[in-house]
């Protein structure tokens, strides 16, 4: 009795194309001989398929991606300032456009500092917590405009829209998951600036903490969140945010664990009713695309989190183990990005 | 023939007081001989003055405030979670108030890794920057809302306001800034996604920097800018950027140069048409409130901000190198508030 996942692969732009297909290439691997198999289907989606054609994502594209159980994706973006770019926004039309659609609210990020792997921290300490990004509302709705552009008297506005269906929704996720890790919980705002939005987000977590005894709760205002994230980011277990201090705090998360070169995330779509997509923090990193030095760790760390939504719990922790066995083994000495890959699908059975 | 400020100082809450004595102090000691003399008035206003009267600012204070060529603050806010405060909002009505009604639209915040400082970051490197954060516009306005409060259809917003003027004056300001230090130039925002704010920010800056040809200049989105922070601090010169994310990024710089406790600035209204005022980084940390423990030194260094932007260089430079001094001979040893204070006050003429 197999089961077939129906994956859509979208390499993407820059290096997302080269870390992909390691990506891939460990996904093969490590279920070969489950009664899992997957059938991709490649997607050319990004800024070189929009300079070929002048789509971004078509109607077509997105009816065809919700078909499948879920996404992988590499990079996308083009080099910053290509003038042949200037109208597009890759980032909204597409990443941004792919995340609402498919209601990924739940952004997850995992941040773990494994051994071996330098920290621009003197003493990180054990580190290992997760941020929940929401991922349709807050500033990121792309609700807002522009008068008089260009004069004087230009004012540009952006609207950070938030509604309790949406923050009780990944505020129960993010308890979710605390109660299967440390049971921690620390929500990250701004609540004494951000009075509307802050209230929102206080009042949910607070009610639906009392759901969860077990789940010991916080809360940071995003300026201190920075701060504990570089003096003393082990005091983290889940962290839950909005969309925008999301997209920070998981950037310098990414950075003190030793580089966003190893920072996988899953946007997720926990209803089922859209697929789920997984994608490495990083860019596409035009400037070292093609060259075979991107570390694809990223997108296999982000495979493992598929697997794990995919309920192949088995199979994820076998890519956990061995991307953590090769980054622990790691001498310094510079390796292909398909070298890396080849040398995580070696570990696998080990 | 001598020159006379009148000095507005609001010592408020927790640390405030303790911190601020031993500012005053140092102001007192460095301009002594000098022929400019400071008449002070003390405003109490903060969290303790609203639990006694239930005023957080009248039009009289402001009008009061106005009055005068320049404000030391310390730091205001009770404590964290305290029902008394629960319908106050300090921050708000009060710091935020100041700021906003005194047109304090260039938030000077500058950090510096100082010689014998311990930094979280295993190779700060020569950190030596300067962070101008708009003070008046962007999601700080307070311009947002709520319906169906407390309801399962509840929205809430937040509107982030710039405008033509306001990013211009702040992003002149940088440049100035730039001009008499490194020539370099960071704008810091999220063009990509906060589109319509980021062009109008993007295009300002272009649109200056013709003006200062030897200003380089680059910019960073928010999240790259976290990451730049703690992996490659010593690489900025000076980051003009919004409110929000300006003191997202403040906090960070205070984190990495050894903690907040030395972090000073500046809310300056470079017109001169209202006082500017200066305050620590820090909060009013009241667990720790009277017990003489707190660091001074973010106060003491805000009045050498405030020396500065009254054209006193000779006395601002004297408090600075006095600061330096001090944080070098620091053996770890514990000293009391005031030891501090004291310290840097005997070697003001060293
Ligand atoms: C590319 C950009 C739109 C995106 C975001 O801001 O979410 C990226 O920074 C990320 O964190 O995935
Ligand atoms: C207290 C708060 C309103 C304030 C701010 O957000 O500006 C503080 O964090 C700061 O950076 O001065």
């Amino acid at each position: 009795m197999s089961r077939q996942v129906k994956l859509a692969v979208i390499p993407g732009d820059g290096i997302g194309p080269e870390v992909i297909a390691e990506a891939v290439k460990v996904l093969s691997a490590v279920t070969r001989e489950s009664d899992v198999s997957f059938d991709t289907t490649e997607f050319s989606l990004g800024a070189t398929r929009y300079l070929e054609t002048g789509d971004v994502l078509t109607d077509d594209d997105l009816d065809a991606i919700r078909s499948h159980d879920a996404i992988l994706l590499g990079a996308v973006g083009g080099t910053p300032g290509d003038p042949r770019l200037a109208s597009a926004n890759i980032e909204r039309g597409l990443l941004l456009k792919l995340r609402f659609s498919l209601d990924h609210y739940a952004n997850l990020r995992p941040t773990r500092v494994y051994p071996g792997v330098p920290s621009p921290l003197a003493n990180p300490g054990d580190v290992d917590f997760l941020v929940v990004r929401e991922g349709t509302e807050g500033p990121y709705v792309g609700n807002g405009g522009t008068i008089r552009q260009g004069t004087p008297q230009e004012i540009a506005s952006e609207v950070s829209v938030n509604t309790a269906y949406g923050v009780e929704r990944v505020v129960r996720f993010a308890f979710e998951k605390a109660s299967t890790r440390r049971n921690k919980l620390t929500l990250v705002h701004k609540t004494n600036v951000l009075t509307f939005s802050g209230k929102l987000w206080k009042r949910t977590m607070d009610a639906v903490a009392a759901e969860y005894p077990d789940v010991a709760v916080d809360y940071l205002h995003v300026d201190a969140a920075t701060i504990f994230l570089v003096t003393d980011p082990a005091r983290f277990d889940v962290i839950v945010t909005d969309n925008l201090f999301g997209d920070i705090l998981t950037d310098l998360a990414g950075a003190i664990s030793g580089g966003i070169g190893l920072a996988a995330s899953g946007n997720i779509n926990p209803d089922g009713t859209f697929p789920s997509m997984f994608e490495p923090v990083h860019g596409s990193a035009p400037d070292i695309a093609g060259q075979q030095v991107a570390d694809p760790t990223a997108a296999i760390l982000s495979v493992a989190l598929l697997l794990e939504h995919l309920g192949l719990a088995a199979e994820a922790a076998a890519v956990t183990a061995a991307v953590t066995a090769d980054i622990a083994a790691r001498t310094g000495e510079k390796r292909s990005t398909s070298a890396v890959g080849d040398a995580i699908v070696a570990s696998l059975g080990a």
